[in-house]
């Protein structure tokens, strides 16, 4: 091929994607997974993210699977659906979360998304506008960050308190926002504290949001699933108190990330996102993006009313053993302490203190070395908001989860300063 | 609720996006679809958009079914993909397409994307700097257009020509082509057009992309479905000659558009899209959107591999009795004429008269009425960019079709000027 400047292609000149950071905890593990020493005979310890689909204790329910092997099998799913979901599955999402409200969902309310994600990105396009703000939690979950960046929204951050459970710092709310702030996100049960908020403390967001006139989106991914004390409350029942934008996925509830079938409600019975021209917005923002597979919507409603209790009460049961295996054993680790125990999610945060360790500077730095040299994978804090903190996904099988702690306290103890 | 100025909420400002165009041909029907009659008690006949899972003749391979199902059953495929895909789908795309090929492609030229439609958005994505243009042909598919406009790329329209058998017209092209070209667009097969280009033909819009120093991005999702005197030559056979991105999916050839798998490749044995940073900006594109659902892309070896030859013998005759069904019925229509016959694809265009016609003005007039009074839908040529021209699917059961074919000519001869 000729090389002179005459005989450029008439793409090379472009530069500026190149620069755009990961946005993603996936994406930022990378390195840290590269570490791994592969010599070591020991299996990899993966507490790095929240999926537990690589453990048979969380295998989904047979009523999902076979979900999709009759819509598949029916032949009646292999068209092209319509863009915001075929009419079952939102109507089987609106009946589904209906089930904690107060009022009912109509199937207008629901639109089906690909996972999460693809609801962050509906959301965050809709609310981006030039000078346009969001209130985002920290520690977090960097995705909203990411695509908030894209966007060009900005991103200004309130604190969740590790010394009141990981609430929300109302007052940083309201000391943040501003009449050019769109939404403040929450996200319930917590990703990635493993906090749970209560009623009370919800309905003081709903609250200091109507104040400030700024919509809440709730980000319930990891919704119903709580181990505590604090029953699970979905952020919709202040609907009338302020208009909610609910995200939600069968992701985490039925051990599925890989399917990626999630939804953006929204919870407004005063109608405003109507009339204010929210709904309009995420519709047209809907007709540009390809479907969400046809047959997977078609699976949805027998996925979210066939599933039986029994699934969901050992799944709840496995994940508080698995949460009270890792508080017990970060407790016996000297650099590290985790202020709360996790009530809910699959994650939690856990204070590290490097300047006990020897030659061990950071987060960072510890989990690199932690994955070259014991092959257990954990997220440094910093990737999701809190410098020297971890995350740690606790979504493993009990033994794996056993395994992975007592090779972390090994390695702190290997590490620790002698002096 | 409050309702003065001061008491605005916060996302009430964003107003930008409702003026936005409809981007789909399926957006862009909705109206046309609306008009049905329905008192009528005959079937509505969809020969709007290429979607023929409606028909049983148009059923899925039972081996594509069957490889859902095990991928499901498997339980392996629950957890979270990479982003370009997960391997084992990428080796299995990258070795179907190298079956046409002179060289190998290797599992890292294969990006799975949500259908054909991510992947467009995906190389748009990657294309858009301030200035950048692209090529389009005209007529084509809309979905181009929208996702250009939204990027904020220029288009700048070759025409295809029927007089040519809807070859592009490459004088056209070094025409519009300058410095901020970066890419020019193909459809082979063809849609709306229903033509093949011949081996010569894509050899000749190599050689002058080539010339121009511009991509081709080669949209194949009809790849294989030729029933004609010429076979289908994927445009990657040209790698050499002119880096080639190829576009494709599974919709169409297994019948399943609503699985929404698809992929972009690219052809590049001189690596250029390497140096030029290109295939950075793809997997950065990639990163920060949702994956593809991992238990599809695990079924996708099985279906790629496992699909017999007869089920596509049985498709491509199909279509071919299709194809013929619509020449022939067009034929008999006064106010229309086909300028080739089909030998491709699902659709094919057809020039209309409306000078002939009493009370009709043109394409869109036409279409609705011909809902309205037979229940028969196509969409208008302006939807696909060319005026008083209608896009037909012929990728409809016999019977429905020779039925729809019918009710046109009595439309037809009903609204026919009288003197």
């Amino acid at each position: 091929m000729e090389n002179g400047a005459e005989n450029k292609w008439g793409f090379e000149d472009k530069q500026e994607h190149k620069a755009a950071p990961a946005v993603t905890v996936k994406t930022s593990l990378a390195s840290i997974i590269d570490s791994v020493n592969k010599n070591d005979p020991r299996p990899v310890v993966p507490l790095g993210y929240g999926d537990p689909t690589a453990f048979p204790c969380f295998r989904t329910a047979v009523e999902a699977e076979d979900a999709i092997v009759d819509a598949v099998r029916s032949g009646k799913f292999n068209c092209y659906a319509t863009n915001s979901g075929i009419p079952p599955a939102r109507r089987a999402i609106a009946d589904y979360l209906s089930r904690d409200l107060p009022y009912k969902l109509s199937a207008d309310d629901v639109y089906v998304t690909l996972g999460c994600k693809q609801a962050v990105e509906v959301i965050l396009s809709v609310l981006a506008r030039p000078g346009a703000n969001v209130l985002l939690p920290r520690p977090g979950w960097p995705y909203y960050e990411g695509i908030a960046q894209r966007k060009q929204v900005e991103v200004r951050h309130f604190d969740l308190l590790p010394e009141r459970n990981w609430e929300v710092d109302l007052d940083a709310v309201e000391a943040l926002a501003d009449k050019n702030t769109a939404a403040m996100v929450i996200i319930n049960p917590g990703n990635p504290c493993g906090n749970v908020f209560t009623y009370h403390h919800l309905q003081e967001i709903a609250e200091m949001a109507r104040k400030l006139r700024v919509m809440v989106v709730a980000d319930e991914v990891y919704g119903h699933l709580t181990f505590g004390s604090i029953p699970y409350t979905p952020m919709g029942l202040f609907g009338s108190i302020v208009p909610v934008i609910t995200l939600g996925s069968i992701s985490k509830r039925w051990l599925v990330p890989g399917w990626r079938f999630g939804w953006l409600v929204t919870n407004d019975p005063n109608g405003i996102f109507q009339k204010s021209g929210i709904i309009d917005s995420i519709k047209d923002c809907l007709s540009i993006y390809s479907d969400i597979p046809t047959f997977i919507q078609g699976a949805i409603p027998q996925i979210l009313e066939k599933t039986k209790e029994d699934f969901f009460c050992k799944l709840i049961d496995t994940l508080r053993e698995s949460a009270e295996i890792c508080y017990n054993g970060i407790k016996e680790i000297p650099c590290m302490s985790c202020p709360n125990k996790p009530e809910g999610s699959m994650v939690t945060m856990v204070k590290l203190n490097p300047w006990l360790l020897e030659d061990i500077n950071d987060d960072i730095e510890f989990a690199l070395k932690l994955a070259k040299e014991e092959s257990v994978i954990v997220t440094p804090g910093i990737y999701v908001g809190l410098k020297n903190w971890l995350r740690i996904a606790f979504c493993a099988e009990p033994s794996a989860l056993k395994d992975g702690l007592g090779r972390m306290k090994a390695f702190c103890q290997r590490h620790t300063k002698k002096h």
